[in-house]
């Protein structure tokens, strides 16, 4: 067997560009596994926006930042090559948090690693439709959003995985949907094939006029984004509307807090209610959301565009693609 | 009977000082009422920041400007000297929406107006510990904040007519309270009368490193104020906090937003729900809260302190003080 190819975080990125300075490709040895310990053979890995704030040395984040000279951490998919865990054999085809490595080295608890449903089709779709991404979606537009039928739901960033999920969960609750999204392509795509009312192209259109247009406001709003975005729904929630900030990608390539909506005051004369959620704590009750998100899938409810990119060696493109919103859809490196 | 004085918005006022240049004190003879109106004749204005913001043209405030020219409106207490409405009979002691006036004019239904209770000895209170302001600090801390037995539940504006019955709504729910005041003598009165267990004095101290030294963090905020003070909170929150977003006195008196939190991100990293409400959302649940307060008056769990001023020609006088916090207290105009 070669050496294990791994990406190593070996200085704090500056932006969304040439990551390259800032993490290298290595190789190791196997190392041996400790008592409990999981060794995967990644498949696949899912290139994620939330992932990019841990590169930075922000103790404030979700999360705390990943040490310098660590392995590079985010979800995996693969299969349990080498196993100190009876609850995953060797052969389990398995999803969690890893490393971006050709083999990922887990505890599964603090992986949050889970067996996947090995009778799904394509197994990209444990990134997709049955993954986090479907999941952030299914919390964020039904619980932290509240929508309801016949309501308008706006989503940012909505060509982008999580929210081209959210769009389409929307829909599938009968509400309406505008996504908001860059680029004349991405528009297209979610009014021809994800069913979305309205989308406006954020760099080529006036947002907050185009919002205006909606009779009574915006009821619930999935935002991925925060900043500009935010600042043209703001004034245009209906009274007592919900905001679910579920990212907030325009401040992620900073080392310093994004400023804070120029339209706070809006939540207090709209009474809004602003929630931020993180899906990493509802793993527990996956469990409960998959069944429904199983039956769309099926039924052909949920639509998941993946962009995919192939090698580990490639890595780092794929997740630039990703943070400057050139993909479509998911983005997916294969091993 | 000499005619009936009130006060005239005639221009836009700039700030929060020199209130004489934009308001005047004006004589009329007593129009005659049409049908449903009622006539009161005023004993009390209450004095609030929130009618600070009808003073000035913007229009995406809770509720439209009061135009140019108009009697300026706040809430007033008084008893009914001539009636077109027989809910409200000649003599009735009513609280409502009115104008800064001796003698308010208004259509009850228009002014939230309510016979309020007689057998209570200071008819202060009915501005007081049974009036809007103990309502906003009811619904803030129990509903909105959410604050449990044990919790830490933080105050802005503490002193004021609101702050200082939203500490003591905590403590009496068993939570523990930090009040955030400006000046010493404030500060004293939070701990020395309202039972307090820690109290800020944001004139003086790091107010962010003050709450620093809460174990455990901050569980709920009712904010009255916004800017810097709710800056200082939003990275001492504990996860899952919620923010009552009460009031945005910092923005009021400026025709422009204010800017949003500069540590808006912790929204999403602490997982927080913002929410912002308006206490005349709630006028028909009154009568839900109004028992409650009654028993905590009458068991001298509420303690209000009165900042009494004489005189309809001292209205602005008033209003100043209480806008620019030199009050300590509810702000109350005696006709």
């Amino acid at each position: 067997m070669t050496g294990n190819r791994f990406w190593r975080l070996d200085r704090h990125p500056e932006g969304n560009a040439d990551f390259a300075r800032f993490l290298t490709l290595c190789e190791e040895d196997a190392v041996p596994l400790a008592e409990g310990e999981v060794r995967i053979a990644v498949e696949w890995l899912s290139m994620d926006a939330g992932t990019r704030m841990w590169m930075s040395p922000r103790t404030d984040g979700y999360q705390p930042p990943l040490p310098l000279g660590a392995k590079m951490v985010g979800l995996v998919l693969g299969r349990v090559s080498e196993s100190r865990d009876s609850v995953f054999p060797v052969g389990t085809l398995v999803r969690g948090f890893g490393q971006w490595a050709e083999e990922a080295v887990v505890v599964p608890a603090l992986a949050g690693l889970e067996a996947v449903d090995e009778s799904v089709s394509d197994p990209r779709q444990h990134f997709g439709a049955l993954g986090m991404n479907a999941w952030t979606a299914y919390v964020g537009v039904r619980e932290v959003a509240a929508v309801k039928p016949g309501e308008w739901l706006a989503v940012s960033a909505a060509a982008g995985a999580t929210g081209s999920l959210a769009c389409q969960v929307g829909r599938n609750l009968g509400a309406n949907v505008v996504g908001i999204a860059g680029g004349a392509e991405k528009c297209r795509w979610l009014i021809e094939e994800l069913g979305v009312q309205m989308a406006i192209d954020y760099r080529a259109e006036d947002v907050e006029a185009r919002l205006a247009t909606i009779p009574g406001g915006i009821h619930a709003f999935f935002d991925n984004v925060g900043g500009p975005i935010l600042d043209a729904v703001l004034p245009n929630m209906a009274h007592y509307g919900r905001v679910a900030i579920c990212g907030m990608v325009a401040g992620y390539d900073s080392d310093a807090p994004m400023p804070g909506p120029a339209r706070f005051d809006q939540i207090l004369m709209r009474r809004l209610r602003v929630e931020g959620f993180f899906i990493p704590d509802f793993l527990e009750r996956g469990a409960e959301f998959l069944p429904q998100l199983r039956a769309w899938l099926d039924a052909g409810k949920l639509t998941v565009r993946f962009d995919e990119t192939r090698g580990i060696e490639n890595v780092l493109t794929a997740y630039e693609r990703m943070l400057t919103g050139k993909n479509i859809g998911k983005v997916v490196v294969r091993l």
